[in-house]
């Protein structure tokens, strides 16, 4: 089968390899009918993921049909429409039992195009199958549901219920890439009363503003924690959101908060960050931090299903599986060509 | 009356003061019986705390006896012996309303010994009493119901409660000063397995042993964080308390905790740390900040009296209001002293 | 001044009274400019509240000047608009620490137009001031904060706050009229995935439609048991809200939830209900109950000004102070006038 | 093998049948070495419990060594010893993915000795073997972990966790049969203030005394609801358990909590209950129910390994396999006998 295979850093193709079997009783092999392109992937192809070694396929995020599958399986059957998750669950240890799969300690946890093959491929194996996979309802796109692998469950658990949203709250997200517009879009669920979208592209502030922002705010122009202020009576947001993975982000979202907030962490981070408790610790904030664990998958297929969650407008761009290696260039440079999530989809 | 007067930084005098008197009519002048030193009039009186002029009372604890009452004082009456909390609470402001007196904007908060004059002193005008002071219940000393006043409080709402200490919790705490002890004699109200104190000076960790820590570590001699790692299976601790206020001890608070850990900032820092999100971003922490709100004040009043909380013995010397000046000296150099809570009690 | 006053079972007049003064300085007079009428109220005149004598001023909702302040007011001045809550709290007892207002110990509690002189009236005296009235917001109308004295706060905290509505939910809500259309209104803030009306009304039905329900169910017609399950296979709703009042229609909440769903009462009852434990011993239910706490009025406050609350719907009929009389029998008589809320305005 | 086999109402014998083989590649056979009897399956012999056929072997509850291993195991190897629970769980299925085991729709539940073959034998086949076992800890005996099978998670799960008792609490609980006595023992570890027992049985009583109860309170002899009312200020009870499992101790917990307090139901109702409705509707009071989910097993071994939870006082009479009918009539007649848990050994 063809895939879409690293080779070190600055490297990858696809090509042919190996179709994967079944190498314990509780996988399923999957028929990758679309399957997209993360951020995290281009960190890896920038050789920043430690566990990633050449030759090893990429992708954590796939919808495809159930194409072989083992004796331990007990809820897929072959031919089922699947939703494969970033997350792989082992369900049994401590942290699976405390529904934290991105935790796992039994061989789970995000393990797809990172620790194994993964679903930038024809067919991808996947470990646990029962609790790594999930039903596609009826009536849904596989473009809709392959926007809940990752990102919708990302930036609900990680950032919106991390950050307590609630009803009238003041919400602020720094960082407008797919992520940030994530958060922005779900968020919308507890009815906030102001949702703050912070960036420095134009662009990606009038994105925000149609995923649902209330308030755009280019932080290259003006003072963000002025404004946020100016916008809370002076006493800032109930929760911020950080979306970016940089320091400055980082510090920034933390300082937008009111006494009593929440400061959610989203960013994947490289380098340490200041944090300033000279001015935090008398404040009573709360500041989380997470890799998603896909509780919220279930939830948020049948707000998918009641088209209460819009996950259509993520896709920028659409390719097929032989056009994979221009479609990474295009999600690459969103900065040009605009993109926030590409989908590729098998051909013919 | 006399009272303990900063005169700017490094310069204090127990002298002669105008005795206060009521200014608003939800106010009571408590005659001080008993009073402490806290850590932070130290840092007050190093010049730290910019709220504080020249000429204003320091001290933030006390019991005293009710002995002029505001008309619109409901639940005190003259004679009533209470305990006056280093939190005052206006009661109407939206903090106050969600129970968050440390962060009252209505004229309340951490005022005493700080926007205004303090308790040690004979006498001590105390805004809204009815909010800021509690009955002392039957049966307890007032040096006992003191210990509430501050430090009890302080590290059972910030520590222990901010970090969810549950039954079968590994509990560490970086510091074993006085409010490192008061951190490890509280979370056992809740059945940790396990609390390990970490702190560099030998006595202290003896103080913690006889305070309830189950294991010692003396993190000059060995590396606490291989400790915590070899005493919980390699996981890390459930809870990491910071009790110092320095950022070595905060950045080694963040390194002890387990995945979906809690970290619970009690120290009072001057300076900036630096957050590993580096390591930390896929972990599902959650870390906290906090100036005591006092709402657990009642409850800790009914664990006193029930002899679940033993306060008393946080007090390793006594003295009387005339020996003011001395005291300050005992309790500055504790570590030749050994003193945790110095008491100062009327005479005469 | 003219008033609604209570004369004993089935009598009330709109006549003369003497004009309310301050009786403690926590206390301010409110100029009444708008008022309306509870089911409470029908009750009152049937004779069903022990607490209410011969001689009283009926009503415990309003929105007005401030008229006269007391000195120990501290967050009023004269002339300001403010809403009248159901709900009065001392600020300082236990359960008002706690923000559990609605069992104040202090004084307060549901006491207009019930232990004291109502709202009913041209002006009401209102206890702890400070604590029982909210600034009305810019932009609104007196007739849409009116709703927030009483029918908005009690279906948001002792239904859909206390149901726990979350995304995703299945909500069935027993009874429409007035409280259990503000219950399906709220219920939306929080993204639920179906809301489902049962009643016998078919008029109620439609505004359960009109006020957002999803599916409206007549129990005279089909069984809500069966129709429930159907809805969600086989499970039972996630919370099932009783907001009728009368031992039917709690023991048909009880049946709809689902293992682990939560089922919240509404509705005052005046006889014991049968509990099914037989069946709901190992379910895993959670029931509560509960008198509004008004804890939640400012957050109803910034929903209501940022539009996210439509209040205006609930008023069918507008009369002037002087057609009172006329104006509860239009209420009492909703089933013919389809009345659900009756707003009273000071005229000329 | 010898087994403990249900003939129909009344009718049990201790006789030969087939030794289980597995079923399923994720059962395991576990050689059973210590079990005990469980009140329920007193009820299961009077023919109470629907899903029990004839031939069936009773039992939930086991500590043994693992015999055979199904492919799909991952976590259990030959001999271990292990912990049997109660509740069996599929962990793929909504409720298990929450933590719910109790209510797994995934085939698990509780199953042994109900659905199939229970625990009352030499060798008991286990569904599900990695949810539903434990690893028995270093340093306990196997009756300490054998309490961990059920009587111990149930009461500290549905009693104590759902009533969420809080240090300084007061607790009262209704019954202080083995469940009861479980309840009292495990609210300890949140430090309440005040322990309650209640029953009408003197033995029992003292045993509520010792295991750690303040106040023990003979409703035979005083009105309980009056003397909590003294106990509590005239308030109640901050959380009230349920532990017997009729109309009339239902009624009579319910009957002593206070304001915003807590009713725990754990005990096994055969009939409805009546709910005082018309008293509790403005109380704002939470009441639970719930079949044990043992989401807790190991927070509870680490208590016991610890020796923070005294499970060997449970157990009052030990025996031999071949004396289990007489360790039935001994638990059957447990006002007699004074029988808490018996606890029957594989002998020879």
């Amino acid at each position: 089968m063809k895939a879409l295979v690293y080779h070190g850093p600055g490297v990858k193709a696809w090509e042919d390899v190996e179709q994967p079997e079944l190498s314990a009783d509780t996988d399923a092999v999957i028929s990758v009918d679309t399957t997209t392109i993360c951020g995290t992937d281009l960190h890896i192809l920038k050789g920043d993921v430690p566990a990633m070694v050449d030759g090893r396929v990429i992708g954590h995020e796939a919808v495809g049909t159930v194409a072989t599958i083992g004796t331990g399986v007990k809820n897929l059957k072959l031919g089922d429409r699947v939703l494969v998750s970033c997350v792989s669950a082992c369900g049994a240890c401590r942290f699976c039992r405390e529904s934290r799969y991105g935790q796992c300690t039994g061989g789970g946890g995000w393990i797809l195009g990172n620790e194994i093959n993964g679903t930038q491929a024809e067919f991808v194996r996947v470990p646990f199958a029962d609790n790594s996979t999930y039903p596609v309802p009826a009536g849904v796109s596989d473009e809709e549901v392959l926007m809940l692998a990752d990102i919708l469950p990302t930036s609900y658990e990680v950032g919106v219920l991390n950050g307590r949203v609630g009803p009238g709250d003041v919400v602020a997200v720094v960082g407008a890439g797919p992520i940030g517009l994530a958060a922005i879009s779900v968020a919308r669920l507890f009815s906030p009363s102001l949702v703050i979208a912070i960036d420095m592209a134009a662009s990606r502030l009038d994105a925000a503003k149609r995923f649902g922002a209330d308030v755009m705010i280019n932080n290259s122009e003006v003072d963000p924690i002025a404004a946020v202020r100016d916008l809370t009576g002076g006493l800032g947001a109930d929760v911020a959101i950080e979306a970016v993975g940089v320091p400055e982000a980082f510090e920034l979202t933390a300082d937008l908060v009111r006494p009593v907030g929440r400061i959610a962490n989203i960013g994947v981070h490289g380098r340490p960050v200041t944090l300033h408790l000279e001015r935090l610790w008398d404040r009573n904030v709360t500041i989380t931090t997470g890799l998603v664990d896909t509780y919220s998958t279930p939830t948020l297929l049948r707000l998918l299903a009641g088209r209460q969650v819009d996950a259509k407008r993520f896709v920028t761009h659409r390719f097929g599986f032989d056009e994979f290696m221009h479609a990474y260039d295009v999600f690459a440079d969103a900065a040009e060509t605009g993109a926030l999530k590409v989908v590729l989809s098998r051909t013919g």
